[in-house]
């Protein structure tokens, strides 16, 4: 820089000289030889597995988790339950199958992601006491996301396996450290002699729909969109509605190579929706029609209302049991998607046209109610034919201190917005919902008023908001 | 957290109680009058003018710079011009017109990036030096684009208004803190004794397209993404394409409000494709059709090239101009969008349908030649009608330590790319472009495939490589 010309200009190549040669390289370097002088090479270690490039676990490349099997940990349709608590039920399986071969990097919040399951047959791993230090801790808990991607790196470079848990918004931090890290692991992968690697995985929790006590500061589901951009070969994002599909989710990813896997969820407790067996297939499927939600099981709908995401899918729920009941002439397909990628073109998930037809038809109207930021699926179904008939409601930057159904309210994502969504397009092609619409679609409206006036006035969400819907 | 139920348990709220009351508050305050004790209070200063809250630059609010004319700076449309060389100058203007009101806050590359020519009137701001300190810096120079971002907050909330010059792959690291204070500002916005602020003004500059001995590592144009996210009402993207744009732009951004502006850039020399009126007007429409390379002025064209960023333009002006020559029979229009909200819908810089239609027609094929991710794109296209005709090409996370032709052809946004893509969908209106289209498109690839080869045995891009393109 401040020598430009020192290829060409006397003056500046002798300046650059006199420079370089103040650091007297030649005194480091034997002249005869030119290999470093004896002083310096005094430093390496005289035992093979002392050496930094030899020690077995910079080269013996993955070895696979010993997983076990995640239907022993699946539910009944019974109830609600924490994705995240159930989770941690599985890896504390994982981890004492797999004693030096995986760990979790958590920055700060293991127990508030409801992840403490763990905790009964691990410990954290401090490293200033020798006492809990000699426990063998598997968890790495600091309050430094950098730090916990630095490490899960480096820990998953020596061939094992690494999970990732965060509160949503804060795993915008590590965002450009992640995209580094992806882009030297595909450089990796176009290099012969490079073995595989475990994927490196996320789970994004605590996220901007249940941030009551946070607020709007923490509310940033930019990470999504950041994996979204990735090279589509090693990118993968994960929308698990409930318990058993996470557990399945979670599974699938453990056992995964050369991936970024990002799986988000929810550490509340939610319905669940799928019986062990079909969120098995749910999960393979990537997406499919959910039969007790829609109407005839789906058939011949006049509207598709497609939820993805946790509780944006439970608005889409409870938006069907508000319909059925409200609006029985109204024929309604309810689709959820687990697997983001299925929806664009050109990723190894991607729906073929017919595969994309027959979840969403040809003409209908497709209600898209939507976790991320709507941008991201507007990106990933450009191309996809017929996309006039898309409505896309997710979240739009609206926030605050707020209790979570305002939250689905503020950002246009609540059941009654999927419910009038809905009958604007069942309107287009049935006679006796397109006669009550603007009843249906102002009635559906002045209840999401009440609602939030009440949320206002009480501080909190109605009783029942969150009872599991009915059909 | 570790005592959820202290509402109802007694036990719970006797051992909540001792943890609080251990802290002893009641020593700190004044049981009688609820005052913190005088020691306490014994901290304020008693100067109204030294308390936090009263320095006049927390409340006084916006102040207005005082702006040279930007066409004082401009050029003629002659030879090649670095936009950050020319930025500069203007910069160094309106430091010497502003002494208390501007500052550049940069992360250690102002000189690489080019900006250098503010140092002819002022420094930087060195605090441990009374001597330079004294000089009254006003560019404030420190490698942590966070502390920089922080500062650049703190500075713009006094009133005054910053500036960030940045690498574009650094940008990526302060994302979340944008984030943030876009947030803060909506919110303040929406309170109505806030005044208005300067927006926060960023220029990306050293992007992907000119990254020969940094590589892959400091190529990630995802800034773009994260100012598209924001609320539309607070977000700005520009691709001014020339020095007369840039400074035009430039000026325009530092005197709006309440903005988040991104500014994106090359410091190379690059061909004034526009006169500084036609700059100007280019630059308010915020995208038009570029009649110097276009066929007869671009009127009824077989096919609609546009061009989005400095380098992915000129391969477009490169493309228009091959095909002239090889190509005579085929008619080409050529679009710059400088304005990227111009393309999305529901923003205030939207264009609307007759808008869209008048630059890009209803029925011809469009090829998009953009700096960033092409899923930016096609989120802000989502919803236009006909775009089954529009093909995107972008950054794709193709990259090395390499040429800047060679991160043109791996990322299928070079010449060749266009004019392939142009011939292909100018074939569909055109017969005597149809019935040459393999000939031509093999042609071109295979003009590819012979610089990739010379780039590959030299070292560097072929002579004349980036000589102004002639119509």
């Amino acid at each position: 820089m401040p020598l430009p010309a020192a290829k060409t200009d006397e003056q500046q190549l002798k300046l650059l000289q006199d420079w370089l040669t103040s650091y007297k390289v030649g005194e480091l370097i034997d002249a005869e030889s030119g290999k470093p002088i004896d002083e310096i090479c005094s430093i390496i270690p005289k035992e093979p597995e002392r050496k930094l490039g030899q020690v077995p676990e910079t080269y013996k490349g993955y070895t696979a988790l010993n997983l076990p099997n995640w239907l022993d940990f699946a539910k009944n349709k019974e109830g609600q339950v924490s994705s995240l608590k159930v989770s941690g039920e599985l890896l504390a399986k994982v981890i004492e199958q797999n004693k030096s071969t995986f760990r979790i990097f958590s920055p700060d919040e293991l127990e508030s992601n409801k992840l403490s399951e763990v905790f009964k047959v691990t410990s954290r791993n401090f490293q200033w006491d020798k006492f809990s230090r000699a426990q063998g801790g598997r968890v790495i808990e600091i309050l430094s996301e950098h730090t916990c991607q630095g490490m899960m790196q480096g820990y998953t470079l020596t061939g094992r396996t690494a999970l990732f848990p965060s509160y949503e918004s804060f795993l915008g931090i590590v965002h450009t450290m992640m995209v580094q890290y992806s882009k030297f692991n595909k450089m990796g992968q176009e290099t012969n002699w490079r073995p595989p690697l475990s994927s490196i995985n996320y789970i994004e929790t605590s996220t901007w729909t249940r941030q009551e006590h946070n607020g709007f500061s923490h509310q940033n589901p930019s990470f999504i969109g950041a994996v979204l951009n990735l090279k589509p070969k090693h990118s993968r994002v994960y929308f698990p509605p409930d318990a058993n599909c996470f557990l399945s989710t979670l599974s699938h990813c453990l056992r995964s190579k050369n991936y970024v896997n990002l799986m988000v969820g929810s550490k509340q407790p939610t319905p669940l929706y799928l019986s062990p067996e079909e969120a098995d297939s749910h999960c393979q499927a990537g997406a499919s029609v959910w039969k007790f939600a829609s109407t005839d099981s789906g058939v011949s709908p006049d509207v598709v209302l497609v939820g993805i995401g946790t509780e944006t899918t439970f608005e889409v729920i409870s938006a069907a049991s508000i319909l059925k009941q409200k609006v029985p002439e109204m024929r309604v397909r309810v689709v959820n998607v687990t697997d983001l990628m299925i929806l664009g073109e050109g990723h190894p998930h991607s729906l073929d046209d017919g595969g994309f037809a027959s979840l969403f038809l040809t003409d209908r109207k497709i209600v898209f109610n939507y976790h991320g930021y709507p941008g991201e699926l507007k990106s990933l179904l450009f191309g996809r034919p017929g996309m006039e008939r898309v409505i896309i409601e997710g979240y739009s930057e609206e926030g605050s201190t707020t209790s979570p159904f305002d939250m689905m309210l503020r950002n246009n994502v609540s059941r009654y917005h999927v419910a009038a969504h809905a009958v604007k397009g069942a309107g287009l092609h049935n006679d006796r919902v397109s006669v009550r619409q603007h009843e249906l679609v102002t009635g559906f409206m002045h209840e999401a008023q009440k609602v939030k006036e009440y949320i206002f006035t009480n501080g909190k969400d109605p009783e029942g908001c969150y009872d599991v819907p009915t059909f």
